[in-house]
């Protein structure tokens, strides 16, 4: 069935549950949500943070690369990752889907379950959204995400001190890993990789195959269609007085890169740690030592948390997702630059521009 | 320049001044605005009120019928007057285009001054959003408006209750109206209509070609693409005790029959206020009786408000955009009807929808 063979209303009514179903949500959090003319969120904080992102079929994702869930996963994910980047706790989102009527009725049903899968692991339920249609073959869908401070001041991008250390949670490289494999047809929807031993899991992370290229394929590009960064590591880190924090969108250098000039200050990361913590590995072992190497300096839509501490004591104490630190903070020379590796300016190190491709 | 002969810091750097100056911004009220990872804006009531709307080139606007500005204005008034109509103040909005690279730059440019002389005027700033490209052609903007209630309880849908007075603040069946003329080659962007004398105002509305059916043609077009509903009055509302509340989105007849669904009330409308009130003039004038009577009842995207008060004496003393009693609530019979006018079901009054064309 396609969405022009229902009418708005029962779209919504098939959605609705799907949203409802991802967790429990009490007045004081959500006093009004979706049905009326906007939601109320509670911002016990006195402050909301707010912040929204797109994607659009054919260029932030390929339908023979990305189920509708992914899809969903990895939107939730990218605006839940900048909601942590202020050191705030997601408390809803809000989707908009403009959509070609010819669009599977399913397709919507399976991206508003990837949506509702990272609401409920965040605690920030589906509160609203909007429906329209849209040209033949388009498909454009918008999460906008709220969150609290619980009374906290923000983490900038201005905060870093000389003296500091630049620490990363979660893992780098691998989203724009995939990308690239995905760019070589390996790793794609229909490709036999995902029919190999070792794959229940959807990824083989972990698993005894993990050693195989074939398991460092399906990470690489598991990671890429689905991202899940360590959101819950944003307000930690806001608790133990983080300077600085960002998530990394556009790559590690285009990013970092922006902390230090919003702060006036240099960033020298740690090439030995970022070689053996995160380009060796599955990275290394899907991509080579080079492409590795590339892709963790400038690998995009990675969104782990990145940014500044006063010193190793204050990294947050987070067992699970630990925090690594990749490098320190200096007093900026005049002119820059901004940002080396080793105290080299790193050479191949492009960000991601969404109009100049 | 095309948006692909820019880059994305580039274009941001051009609209990130145009949202700059539509206002006075303290520090209190948007502590971190645009350029970080996500905006901080006040919410002193202790909840947030959310929602968002979307509008696409060629579904919800013809670039021969509306000007960017005009998708500006538009759709910031249509998320202002979903704000209002929770009862609840403007406090911000976010912005998302996604468009085909070959966009003129001042085509995003004329969007950001149309969306920011609503938001000056709201005294919601822009805070923040998302840039994307899109296919060739296509277009797509999105806005997240977020509110304030003061501490006050939401006016939802269900609140209505026999014996209330249904009352509406603003314009009936202007937009349908203009949508009508457009649809019929009258009014668009080339059409002699606008070099006529009396329009410097843009629309002839209460000048002294108000009696001319050329001025009629130009009013309802240009609420139409434009409209600016009187979304202060919805917070006025709240204070005043309004029992239910929701704006003119979908037609008149299927958005009170909304509020009566959702509050397990018939609604009685007064056919005579109706027609006297909001027919007459300028819809009746470019339209004809028939027609215009017909928008009244069913017209789309008008965005003024209409909601259930105990009684006259509760009306907002509003002079400037006062509200006008068109109906009662009455006891639900069993199996309705929701709503009737003078008694009957109108026959022809059919909502919009956004995938069943």
């Amino acid at each position: 069935m396609r969405l022009r063979d229902t009418s708005e209303g029962e779209l919504l009514a098939r959605i609705f549950p799907i949203y409802a179903g991802s967790g429990h949500v009490d007045e004081a959090s959500v006093p009004v949500g979706p049905g009326d003319d906007a939601a109320v969120v509670g911002a016990p904080g006195g402050t909301v943070v707010a912040t929204t992102d797109s994607m659009v079929r054919g260029l932030d994702w390929r339908d023979d690369w990305s189920s509708a869930h992914d899809v969903g996963v990895k939107l939730a994910a990218q605006n839940l990752a900048d909601i942590a980047a202020m050191g705030a706790e997601p408390t809803a989102l809000l989707v908009s889907l403009a959509a070609d009527p010819d669009l599977q009725v399913s397709w919507a049903e399976d991206l508003a379950r990837g949506i509702a899968s990272l609401a409920s692991r965040a605690g920030a339920p589906v509160v609203g959204g909007d429906l329209s249609g849209a040209p033949a073959g388009v498909v454009v869908v918008s999460v906008t995400a709220l969150g609290d401070l619980r009374g906290r001041a923000p983490v900038r991008r201005c905060g870093a001190r000389p003296g500091d250390v630049i620490a990363v949670c979660g893992s780098l490289g691998l989203s724009g890993g995939g990308l690239a494999l995905l760019h070589r047809g390996e790793g794609t929807l229909s490709d036999a990789v995902w029919d190999e031993p070792g794959c229940s899991d959807g990824g083989g992370r972990g698993s005894d195959a993990g050693s195989s290229r074939s398991a460092a394929v399906r990470e690489l590009v598991t990671y890429h269609r689905a991202p899940v960064p360590p959101w819950q590591a944003g307000p930690r880190a806001g608790a133990c007085g983080a300077r600085a924090l960002i998530d990394v969108s556009d790559g590690l250098v285009t990013d970092l890169t922006r902390i230090a000039r919003a702060s006036e200050v240099g960033i020298d990361l740690d090439g030995t740690v970022l070689r053996e913590r995160f380009a060796a590995g599955s990275l290394t072992v899907a991509l080579g030592e080079r492409e590795a190497w590339h892709q963790v300096l400038t690998g995009g839509e990675e969104h782990s948390l990145v940014g500044a501490f006063a010193g190793e004591a204050s990294l947050p104490p987070d067992t699970d997702r630990p925090w690594v630190v990749i490098g320190r903070v200096l007093p900026l020379g005049s002119g820059g630059p901004h940002l080396t590796v080793d105290g080299e300016v790193p050479g191949d190190a492009k960000g991601w521009d969404h109009f100049a491709r």
